[in-house]
């Protein structure tokens, strides 16, 4: 991993009141949707948008697990942070790390770990220029 | 519309946790998850799985219109009957009435307007074995 | 309503993969969660954040009807504008209607009718400064 | 653990054109929604419907961290059987683990962990009837 440049992309946003359930937090399977906006903001940030992952090379990243530990509940219109940041690649796959943050607050962490592969479901190595680009 | 057969099905869900928003009740937009799962069993039930509309006539029933009134909220683990019943159709399309039921209270009614479509998006005319199916 | 002050609000998201089904659009129920965003947005530029409605005057905003015209689909990363409008007010009650729009076009349209009540869902009249921030 | 009775309990559903994405298959944080319906289910089987723990002890059950791994993915319209069982118990926590099938497929695995709080999210012991129920 190069020193110029670090693998980490923040991204920002508001719990929705849809995001909340009756105990008055957000509901624990939309972190992972947060974690989504994250990864599509990095891939954005790298300067490799996943919509064009997925049109111009036939590719998908596909989720081979995922967990989340939660430490503070995040409320509705919470601005949070949730930082994204790879913390592996192989041949075909990658794994991001993510902290949710507001402020100062540590929220939650969690990580995913994918595999890229056509759209019939085959792994493949990940893009040359894609790999270049996390370095 | 023949006697013999009521163009009506009715589909019985308990409302989940997930489905709950800090006011404790089933959030608004989840009535129109509901009437989708209540359209899919209507299909089933007149023999045209949704799911083979798809994949073997490489249809879409895409939503152009979707309302909903709401009378009563719906809690975390109600039990709801959705009726789901046939109010029309057009050369190209079919619009759906809803009741949402908790037993015999009335939480709920909506309407969804759909139009039958190719992959592409184009008007296409509902195929004639599913109109016989939806006389 | 005043000339100098339009009721009006624009929010501006990006389409989740989240919101997407397999129709590689956005889901239809999805576009009234836009609607929730966009109104949280419209209540914090009038200076009255609905989350301070709900702690501090301890009302909530019960939907009572919700629609939408869905004109054409959105995508996976779109930007799209949510415009927010007041487009009426009783004593207990207010409408807003929505546009949808990626650049210049208008992907759908919709209205939610709501009804401020306490918390065990009595109406209530819309408090006099709210009632005043939206003249 | 009594042998008389296994802590597991087994919930069959069927996938939500809703809970796809556009990569034709079910998203990957709708598995753990898919485990809140079947702990849901586990505690009715076990005669302590959540819903009763949170309004008549006032309790709630707090997720500390959730995990999944996914082997092959879930389609629209499959129907998936949820097995969720507890693997441990401790003075106020409770650890269950899911295995989400598709006929004999294995499609999915997690674990999730729990803590009982009260409301305002002081943890508390286990119930001594909740307890019992669980041996």
């Amino acid at each position: 991993m190069s020193k110029a440049r670090e693998l980490k992309h923040t991204t920002r946003l508001r719990a929705r009141y849809k995001e909340t359930d009756q105990m008055g937090v957000v509901y624990y399977a939309n972190y992972f949707v947060w974690f989504e906006v994250a990864r599509t903001e990095f891939f954005r940030d790298i300067a490799y948008p996943y919509s064009r992952i997925e049109k111009e090379q036939g590719l998908r990243l596909m989720v081979v697990a995922a967990d989340c530990s939660y430490k503070m509940p995040a409320h509705y219109d919470d601005i949070v942070d949730i930082e994204c940041i790879v913390s592996g690649t192989g041949n075909a796959s990658i794994t991001f790390k993510y902290n949710v943050l507001r402020g100062s607050d540590l929220l939650a962490c969690g990580e995913t770990v994918h595999v890229f592969t056509d759209f019939s479901g085959r792994p493949k190595k990940i893009p040359a220029d894609i790999k270049e680009a996390l370095k």
